[in-house]
């Protein structure tokens, strides 16, 4: 038989996966879940693909105020735009959260929801990430694709619940991790229906929705899926209410918290300006939660090594 | 063979259906549709299960006002809630869409997503519909049950999408109909995750989060969804936006709308309280949906009729 997680080091992590998978799934078992109930959730971000040295979703903001500089010429005179223009980061996120918003707003609104998962799309196919020069979407972690996978072959159904934005996410999920796009939530703008040259479409407003992240994810996980998880998976303190909703239902369950542990395949950090891993981390032990350690639980990290 | 639609009479409307499933179906046809963009949205309240003489959920909402006034002893003399209690539905909702609100928040908020879900099952366990003494469970159109599961053997994802409660219909739209909570879509309250006797649950706020009617359907199909039906189901002017939306996509698609027509077995009215049928109506036609008079193309519109 082929080892359905063949990226993985044998060891305790992998074990508690196959352990709980086969629990979950031998019939007549005390242990038994309905295929139904077989809710699995994952954060993004650092769980699924790469999020450093900062959010992919960063990088398509700053490239996108590029793009779109020459049809905003007070740009180059008004920030946080105009430091992103003469390529200083750090000034443009001194701003803090009021900047980074304004950002997002300024390339995330404005367009269709076609238009926006057009651009996405574009962006995507040529955008390369800094260290290793990959397309960000080769930048996903194959142990946890080959998880996906697996789960999915146990008649698990997969979600992604991220701080990311949803359209930003839904254009490439269905393709990359297979995860349909309803089956993607993530952080959102608002909307409107309408009417443009007698066709209807929907505009993106400049204007946040909903901000999936920290307990905004079991709030989330309710609204959008209407059940609890029996497994969740991330990689951070904005993961750690996940976590905890899906640990306190009832029967057994599986929280996951991949931990960034390789410096030279991937990147070693548990606090970074992407979010910290210091909470979730301390709970781990009293949870049950199965800590992934990315050097020695993973052969590899990234299907394009050799 | 068995037929799939055997509740409807052969006819215009269920050629329709047959041959829109083909097309979609026919693998190496240029009508082929892959089984992931196989979207299906339905309306619920008149076009799954009855909604007259009142919504269903207005009646939930009468009978919890009932059940918890000796907790609020101050509603005798505060309307709307002292016109319910006295039994005058009509007075009680004179006082428009605030005191309608009123009422929801009332009897909606104030609980735990899991106490919510508990009070529903309970209350559509006993309760029974004012004309057929029948479960309300029961007042669900057989032939729409044999479509949704034609459309499923058919690899099409079924969802609603209805101005009803999401959490008002979770709890029982995976036996009747056989969505589960993670594709039905509907209006909603805010929600608060917080911690309760050192265990994490999701509270109901009592104010409105989204409404999904009307111009909100095509905008709740692209946020919960994120991509366009290729089918959509509806029975009132609250779905023209959705029929809309779904018809202006590329390549063949269904519109379908349900006209109530038969004042014996069911009810018959094109305008209700409970919303009216008139622009969608007019513009079937020229859109090419497909009318549904129940009348003359359903054989049976409850299961329980014998």
């Amino acid at each position: 038989m082929t080892d359905p997680l063949a990226s993985w080091k044998d060891g305790a992590a992998k074990q508690a996966i196959l352990n709980f998978v086969a629990n979950a799934t031998l019939p007549d078992s005390s242990t038994f879940v309905p295929p139904p109930d077989r809710i699995a959730t994952f954060d993004n971000d650092g769980t699924l693909w790469c999020e450093q040295p900062m959010y992919v979703q960063a990088f398509f903001v700053f490239d996108r105020i590029k793009e779109l500089a020459p049809q905003y010429p007070e740009w180059k005179d008004r920030e946080p735009f105009a430091s992103v223009l003469r390529g200083d980061i750090k000034s443009a996120l001194a701003g803090g959260e009021r900047a980074l918003l304004e950002m997002v707003m300024a390339t995330h609104a404005g367009t269709t929801t076609e238009e926006f998962a057009a651009i996405v799309r574009d962006w995507l196919a040529v955008a390369k990430h800094p260290k290793t020069q990959r397309l960000y979407t080769e930048m996903v972690y194959q142990p946890m694709l080959e998880l996906l996978a697996y789960l999915r072959a146990n008649d698990f159904k997969t979600f992604i619940v991220s701080g990311g934005g949803v359209e930003f996410m839904r254009p490439w999920t269905e393709q990359i991790y297979g995860i349909p796009p309803e089956q993607v939530i993530g952080s959102s703008i608002k909307t409107k229906f309408e009417w443009r040259d007698g066709k209807p479409v929907i505009l993106r407003l400049p204007e946040l929705h909903f901000f999936d992240d920290r307990s905004g994810k079991p709030a989330a996980i309710q609204h959008y899926i209407g059940r609890r998880p029996i497994a969740a998976f991330g990689n951070s303190d904005g993961d750690l209410e996940m976590l905890q909703w899906t640990s306190a239902g009832a029967g057994r369950r599986l929280g996951l918290i991949v931990r960034h542990t390789d410096g030279d395949r991937e990147f070693a950090y548990d606090r970074s300006t992407m979010g910290s891993l210091d909470r979730a981390l301390a709970d781990a032990d009293r949870e049950g939660w199965v800590v992934v350690d990315m050097k020695n639980d993973w052969k590899r990290i990234f299907a394009f090594e050799s």
